[in-house]
């Protein structure tokens, strides 16, 4: 579909949170389809992790988006979809690859939305295909239950902060769910989840360096807990960490189904989003220095630091082997 | 995409003007592309008129639409665009034709948005295509001028009508052109004014029959002005006609250029939409007959039934032809 | 236009935000109108003040909103706009009054936006017309004077609050300013706002009393500072007094212009909302009383039970009159 001004920021380039919602949609389609296509109990498909996901290129408004989607493996119990997205600009008739992601989708069935249905296995044109899927699988299922375990935090307000501090930047947004939102099963949509988790991680950058920013890339996202309609979700961002060029920011989402049923508000989903600073002609900006006061903070920028060069590494890696080939 | 709960009505069933949006931005894509694809001046295919279309069988909330558009004819100046959409439910794998739509589209520079841009010509399978396209060409460009004479009338307030009058049911509704609305150019896409269209002749088809409603065709709509960003537009629908299980309604968009322009208010599009009326089963139901009153109304009763009668004998002579092959 | 499923909360009530948005643009666009109507500045109407109005009986999904307008005073630089809106059950054909609200617009010079252009003046049909509109025009001056005081008031974050106290309901949520948000001159729309101001004084509501809500009434609000596209806006809410049957919660909105403005946060908007519980047959539900803490709370509680005592009185006031007419 075409991009609007509304699917974009004033510089006209697209939110990362418009192209993750088309993403999951492309998935959450695809994997229904596929999870329904033997005679077997009506399903529809959850969205359960998305992998690590890099902005290549920018979109810009006027722009036509062109999703295609392909199913890469499947498990007992799961879905795994591989989504690539160009952007095309219908003008001058230049496409160009602006993302790529991984979802996993698990089947829920129609009839009873805590049963997960049996999924109908896809066929391999080789053995290797099937093996590293698998190995995929493996991976992903650990770290699903490591990153269960960083869900407790949350975040804290704060008084009259400095400028560059954790506490200046962070905001936070309360969304009711409405119809819209929601499958047929009446729980939200993984991608508009995302989108928001997006718009609150773009306002956090926005705040720190007060420049155009654009999201440059997403950490594997897992989502732990459905969100029903009529629940509110209060979504928080806060910065972890900055390098030169880039910010990390940590996500949190939490549900609060305070109208018709007893239970607490719990956490549904947590992810860290990477933002770059861009000047009027779309060059990358340097970032001012976060500024740690706890020692929460200063752990928490450590890590952002590991995950920060670890990224850097395995991409030089990557990019080594690509010149060999 | 999926089908929302915002793009239907009560009883579940997507909104023709849904629809209809859809099939213009697939054929605004496909028209834009091409058009721009040697290098000539940078244009933006603007939506000049849209062929008599039918509605062949509704879509429901959770279903997913596969919208696909190829380019059937050239003129010099202007392309005509198939556009098919398909309904599909993921759960059952049933797919369903719902719409077959023929639309032509006129570029327009970016530059100088009063210059039409030339057409690059296709190539042809067979001479007969072309030719069968031409004849298509200069009936619609017949049509095109005919309807431009009918655009003068003006719908007037009726007070204290009785129920099943033109009175009664007629309605009209307002909109502010926002910046999603428009193309690149800063004009109203034509699928967004068609939606508009599509809603206003819905609340009159329901005051007049109070029931379940869903769009059943829409006639040719010729677009004899393009509409600004900022405009107000006022969509007027009053009913022209009912058969035994039928209405048609004819419907007005006016643009209001009342910021920065001088210019006064004018007739920008009109159309005829034809609806029936759904029982909970989605059985058709008997449509009250409607009351004319005066002169002008009567006349219109019998156009309408003229139209009627005309597709009616269109539609017995396809099937016969399809009978006899 | 029909009400969808997004306009409304679960149990099908439409928002008192979407309501408020739809009289603010048949305001914005009568003043609009009217202020370009004689040869002059062209000019954009920004909304100054919308009067205390009340919600007469709530409206459902799948009803149709008439919404008309009229201009009932003008003075040099400002117009009075007087809005109705009536519900219309299209398929009983059932008609109710849900609003009468009052507006206040300034015509803004659409090159110069910190010029007011000179309104063009009304013609009335009896002097006293005239006499009445400008003692209102002199009232409405002088009230919002007087709130502009009251703004510097912030909301503070309470840790681990207890259920019905201030801190327990209170919610913020953050907006990004849109391009569908904004009018011709690059402001946030009135009615946007409102939505948003609504939308957080029910999460507020729902938080303190767990049930279905709907907006009652809404005080009379100033905009006193324009908000441009590309701010981030931050809209508190907290409750200030319950009634037995009512809550009344105020509700704040700050601009942060943070991308390309040097300047600090401000106060753009405040008001307070009254929201009423709602069992599922409609009937109104005791509400929980408001447990008051701190000092200034106690003080907010008191000035709010002022407000409610003399809407009572002014009520029932109108009543007796109308018993004795």
């Amino acid at each position: 579909r075409i991009m609007r001004p509304d699917d974009a920021n004033i510089a006209g380039n697209v939110h990362g949170g418009t192209i993750l919602k088309m993403i999951e949609e492309a998935g959450a389609i695809i994997s229904t389809r596929h999870c329904n296509s033997q005679a077997g109990e009506p399903c529809v498909a959850a969205l359960a992790r998305v992998e690590r996901t890099d902005f290549l290129s920018p979109m810009c408004i006027g722009e036509v988006a062109n999703v295609s989607a392909e199913i890469t493996y499947t498990s007992r119990h799961s879905v795994e979809v591989q989504v690539n997205v160009m952007s095309e600009n219908i003008l001058t008739g230049a496409k160009k690859v602006t993302n790529k992601a991984t979802l996993w989708y698990v089947p829920l069935s129609l009839k009873n939305v805590n049963k997960v249905v049996e999924v109908p296995p896809i066929q391999y044109a080789r053995k290797e295909q099937e093996d590293e899927g698998k190995k995929r699988y493996e991976e992903q299922k650990l770290d699903r239950l490591e990153t269960k375990q960083r869900n407790g935090d949350v975040i804290l307000p704060v008084i009259n902060p400095e400028p560059h501090t954790v506490g200046y930047s962070q905001s936070s947004l309360i969304h009711l769910v409405g119809p819209s939102d929601c499958t047929l099963l009446g729980f939200v949509h993984g991608g508009v989840t995302m989108k928001l988790m997006d718009e609150v991680a773009g306002i956090v950058a926005a705040r720190h360096c007060k420049t155009n920013i654009v999201t440059a890339s997403v950490d594997a996202i897992n989502f732990h807990e459905k969100i029903k309609k009529g629940c509110v979700i209060t979504i928080s961002g806060r910065m972890t960490f900055t390098s030169n060029k880039s910010m990390e920011i940590e996500v949190f989402v939490d549900a609060d189904p305070f109208v018709d049923e007893p239970r607490e508000r719990y956490r549904a989903v947590s992810a860290f989003f990477t933002y770059v600073s861009l000047s009027k002609e779309g060059k990358p900006l340097p970032v001012p220095q976060l500024l740690t006061e706890t020692e929460d903070e200063k752990r928490r920028f450590e890590e952002g630091k590991g995950r920060y060069l670890q990224t850097k590494a395995k991409r030089q890696a990557q990019m080594q082997q690509a010149a060999q080939q």
